[in-house]
């Protein structure tokens, strides 16, 4: 590889990237869902201007903060995927008077009345609904009060309600894509029948849905009009092992320094720890844990997973990697070996820029 | 509390690090070892200006990029306590260049040739003895290996064979303190072996051991030449389930904001997840999983834990607070609730600054 790599560096293949965006905006296209993509994985000047010249004018975040960023680098229509935190209202208000067109997800009456009062500009409003997933929204059952949100909204001028949004993160710790069908179409017919039963009141709502599990795999997308998936810009091991996407499309690697060879137990050290990748996991097919699969850095890119290698343990600065006999005789102190994330969007939020296969360095929040 | 929060922010109580500093430097003291303390808990510039009041000059870092960034602080002794990296070679002479005294951590004895090769300046080495961490660092029965490093070491000329450092990271996994404790002076009378059989060639090797635990529950340290804790400057959950401080003596909490509230299941929805906490987390009494514990803010500080309330899951924004009725009932949305970290080095590292109770700001790496 003729990237200069010292240190633990975050490489982004482009091409795959660029081929995770075409094949979501296809998905988009087929299924005629607006995509209105998540930023929150990526959260780079650069790569949002590739989704730009794609035709993607509206994005969604998940703070405030991320909001400021992406309008500072001229986007203008952005949902804040966040119950409204009350505390930031003048930061929204300071997005409002630059001429951003804000959604804000609402989830609970008291917020309604208290954007009524407080905010300066016109908001629109998505309703967060729990359809089972138990983070955050009001529950599906709970029509009574989605129903008082909707026409508290609707009696404000400054608000408009644009739909109901659902974030289906059970998908992630689906046991196989059959259940993933499964928990989408059960949620896309719940949100349906909430849909028409605030339809007298509100008869233009939007349905939004958000997670990249489901965007990837599902084909009908009857009652859904929005899709709002993050992850699938880059994947991760956690998608592939769900079979949400293929090793290939894995489009960001660690690059890790080998700092030394332990060879009665077939490990490496390297430089690449609980700073790099945070602390995720999965399992392997020995119910052990593991924090990245390990490949082979080319020119332009890299291989396949290597098998019977992983990365076994991290502390603060520390990887180990336990590796096959083989691939123990073939690396060296001093090389650089790839690790692929668990979970690409904290491994990126870790560290903080990407580096192309070309050496180009984009910058990230 | 006066301090205008609205986003996740890592408070920094300063009376209680400085009670930690000053018991650290007492441990020292008394215990006639020199105290050589770890930045990597708080990687702050500020923060090690306190230390450096109180009269330490030489301090340990985990990367190399930590001790450019202390270096260009002024610190000019600074121990790199990870195996060398020889992809880093130039930006370690570098530092040797702008005058920084540099202590590298060895753990082979092809990278003694390759520093004698490749380092323009002269630096102290650490051989880093493994005596049961099983992370990095030579084995402590590969007496003949050790022996060979140290023997290269002792016919470079640039470099000086400083000593032997030992991690003893097991100690963070210890049943109780009587164990932590155990394995210190098991590893003592080892490291003290080691030293007893290079005596010969090598007369003056200091032994530094590094961990928090043990450096803050022994009191014996005979043979014991330099200690470099680093997390003891915070403390956090980890270390106070380990009984190795007191949730006094804890100096950070994240402040969050409280979001939504879920009666139904007695849940807070509050802005501080794993892009805050990092994925770190404990098992309490009933084997469930928690990423923190809660604490109400007030005025110049927080209050003790408060029981049955916990951070129970985490995603990348959202945390989910389980707390009891009594606890429901006092909090609103709009209110700001503290959490006390699983792990403050990882919780700092992701935060990025730290507020203190009068509102001062001191900066993170």
């Amino acid at each position: 590889m003729s990237l200069n790599i010292s240190r633990p560096t975050l490489l982004l293949d482009q091409e795959k990237m660029e081929q995770n965006i075409e094949k979501m905006l296809r998905i988009a296209q087929e299924g005629d869902v607006r995509l209105v993509p998540h930023f929150k994985t990526h959260q780079s000047r650069e790569i949002g201007e590739y989704f730009n010249q794609k035709g993607i004018e509206a994005i969604t975040v998940s703070s405030v903060q991320m909001a400021e960023y992406f309008a500072s680098h001229g986007w203008k229509d952005i949902t804040i995927a966040f119950p409204f935190n009350r505390l930031e209202t003048q930061a929204i208000n300071n997005l409002s008077t630059r001429g951003v067109n804000l959604k804000l997800l609402i989830t609970d009456r008291g917020t309604v009345d208290y954007l009524a009062h407080h905010l300066t500009g016109n908001a629109d409003v998505l309703i967060e609904i729990d359809t089972g997933y138990g983070r955050s929204g009001v529950l599906d059952t709970a029509i009574e009060e989605i129903r008082d949100i909707a026409s508290a909204v609707e009696s404000e001028s400054k608000l408009n309600l644009y739909g109901l949004y659902c974030h289906l993160g059970n998908t992630y710790q689906a046991e196989n894509t059959s259940e993933i069908k499964k928990l989408w179409s059960h949620t896309i017919a719940t949100l349906n029948e909430i849909r028409e039963k605030l339809s007298m009141t509100s008869p233009e709502l939007k349905i939004r849905m958000g997670d990249t599990p489901g965007c990837s795999l599902v084909t009908d997308f009857e009652g859904v009009d929005e899709i709002g998936p993050g992850n699938f810009v880059f994947y991760d091991l956690v998608m592939n092992y769900l079979d949400v996407c293929t090793e290939d499309e894995i489009a960001v690697a660690v690059a890790c320094p080998v700092v030394a060879k332990h060879e009665d137990c077939l490990e490496l050290v390297i430089h690449g720890g609980a700073v790099h990748f945070s602390k995720d996991h999965l399992f392997d097919e020995h119910e052990q844990k593991f924090f990245g699969e390990i490949v082979i850095l080319e020119e332009g890119g890299w291989s396949s997973i290597i098998e019977g290698a992983r990365l076994r343990s991290v502390s603060q600065e520390h990887g180990i990697l336990k590796v096959s006999q083989e691939l123990f005789g073939t690396l060296e102190i001093g090389d650089v070996i790839g690790v692929l994330p668990i979970h690409s969007c904290l491994t990126a939020n870790l560290l903080g820029s990407y580096t192309t296969m070309t050496g180009q360095v984009f910058e990230h929040m």
